[in-house]
């Protein structure tokens, strides 16, 4: 009988059943009523997660070719732009924009820092930048920026706002049109509650315009004036991702009824439980000890013990997934997602494997006490 | 009661229950040692159907973006490359070599023509390219190309050889290394009986050092020695799509069993009875009357019959989904799909639905002889 697993990372994150259910049924065709009915809806719906009248396009990629079509449709090659960065994935913006030859301006933040709104404001006075690349919720670290008063210098700055925020859509409050947040890229293995392999991506006017001026870096595939005008015409440019489009609608309509609030107060107080457990063990923190980081909960790995053995143990061992740390921070943190289709008990879980592996692997942490904690972290 | 559908396209085409049922087992995560085990068998299994030694990439996008990407990765900007082309899927070669600013020569035949290999080789005698840009299997017409032949006269030329087996890859006889393929892309809705959503490109060394050499087009989501890099390591470079590599290794490992060669009979001898029975209603083929077209088959539509019509009146009246044409083909032409999950059942189904439709639209069309002539097609 194989063994009962346990998914607990930051992405990809549980699929509820419903939604499996529903990418299992027998296939459509994309050009057909019954997909275009989905479709439409499925655009609406995303529209009122990220909080925006913007268009949204959704491509079939990972998070990472939604990222890439916002920097080579909006920019021309030489286009000075800005890359706030404190972790991983903030550094791949940099990356993706030095792929399309821009001249990078990267304000690289230590990992685990919490980009500082002034630094940004400083550079943008030195020198103007056509856009400005941000990270809402930087997975690697648990760090969630304060994207609001960013956009805001960004603004003030008359760069254009692009922000990755895979990781945070429908997790923690994102306001596209009210932060004045010109493109809004998610994924669908995050707080979506889907497989990864479907990118969405808001289009603001401003950004929409600097995506038809002549000159943008190439793109094809991922290029969003095809995107936009096939969804007018309630379609997409090329064959889309079937069935995690039907499954995205399945899984948009779950959240929109349940309420997006009800979701960011659950992430809230499952990241408030999950520090809760982790603290009561005796381990330190690396993400913020703060509600506003409630998408993942790094914690460190006890001094003497590799955070990719815990990990491993917990895995191997117990069949619960979480995950280590990403470049430099690799066997020094470990990683507990709480964003999508989790509740309390996965928190509980997640500790109890936690607290089994570390006494495995000989460290020294306070025993029996981090689920109570945890629970009482919760319904506080 | 929901109505009972039948899918007819070529792609996205029916996805057997064994494969729906796998990809709606619980998600797992993409870096641990199951994810991995499925996609380094995955990638072997992709070999053998490729009938390759070369390395097979995956990403996550559907067969355009691996198209984009055997585009970006090889050249660079002003390159001059031939594309032949003769249908909508050869066109858009042309418009990714042109959105790359790549010097562009476009073999420009008639929609429904057999590429002819002596144009392509006074195309190249003429003005030598770096590649050559061709469709194996042009799904927008029925023509299958000589491709074997197209490709020698291309190497010939010292050109990389690039093709869009999207279609053909599982459906039809494809020999990447026998016939010197240096690029082949295929997308998984098609004879690999998968949903869309997921690219598969086969890279030989010579394409490899192609992608490798400096100033190449930018990509970054796209990428082939980020890609190659991850594969070597038995992952991927960014978020894989986890539910359609699960559910492609199942059907990898279908048709393997199954055997490839099998595969081809079934698939050339429902081209063959699909064929008799449209011919049996008195109606006339669009696509060639030949065995090596077996992955659509493209029927004219009757004088005085719009063919959208014919297509709308089986999806609406009798819940069977065909396609008609395309660009300049649409109106004129319907087309039924027979590679994949698909046996001689669902033939007659199609035919008799097109029957049907046909009286309803008032045809004048040869009754109750259809079905009949696709049997015998078939089993002769």
């Amino acid at each position: 009988m194989p063994e009962k697993k346990y998914m607990m990372t930051p992405g990809p994150t549980p699929v509820p059943p419903e939604v499996l259910l529903a990418m299992a049924e027998p296939i459509i065709h994309h050009r057909g009523a019954d997909f275009r009915h989905a479709f439409v809806e499925c655009s609406e719906r995303l529209k009122e997660v990220f909080k925006t009248k913007n268009d949204v396009i959704m491509f079939a990629a990972s998070g990472t070719g939604g990222m890439d079509s916002a920097v080579s449709n909006i920019n021309a090659p030489g286009d000075r732009v800005v890359v706030h960065s404190a972790g991983n994935f903030g550094e791949r913006w940099a990356k993706i924009a030095a792929a399309y030859g821009l001249d990078v301006a990267h304000i690289k933040e230590e990992w685990g820092a919490t980009p500082d709104p002034a630094k940004l404001a400083a550079e943008l006075e030195k020198n103007p930048a056509k856009a400005v690349y941000l990270t809402h919720s930087e997975t690697s670290t648990g760090v969630v920026a304060d994207i609001q008063k960013l956009a805001a210098v960004a603004k003030e700055h008359g760069a254009l706002v692009v922000v990755d925020c895979i990781s945070s859509l429908a997790a923690i409050p994102v306001e596209t049109d009210a932060w004045g947040l010109d493109v809004v890229v998610v994924g669908s293995q995050k707080a979506l509650m889907l497989p990864p392999g479907l990118a969405a991506v808001s289009i603001s006017d401003a950004a929409r315009a600097a995506s038809e001026e002549p000159g943008r870096c190439p793109s094809f595939f991922l290029n969003w004036p095809a995107a936009l005008k096939a969804l007018g015409n309630e379609t997409t440019a090329f064959t889309p991702a079937v069935t995690l489009i039907l499954g995205m609608n399945v899984a948009l309509g779950m959240i929109l009824e349940e309420g997006l609030e009800t979701r960011f107060d659950m992430h809230k107080r499952l990241g408030r439980a999950c520090r809760a457990g982790i603290k009561a063990m005796g381990l330190e923190l690396f993400s913020p000890d703060e509600d506003r980081s409630a998408v993942v909960t790094a914690g460190k790995a006890p001094e003497g013990i590799d955070g990719q053995k815990i990990v491993g143990t917990m895995r191997d061992k117990y069949a619960v997934q979480i995950v280590g740390g990403q470049g430099i921070l690799k066997g020094h943190i470990f990683r507990i997602g709480h964003i999508g289709y989790y509740d309390i008990f996965d928190i509980t879980t997640a500790l109890e494997a936690l607290e089994l592996a570390l006494v495995d692997l000989g460290a020294d942490i306070k025993r029996g006490v981090a689920v109570n904690s945890a629970l009482a972290a919760f319904t506080e």
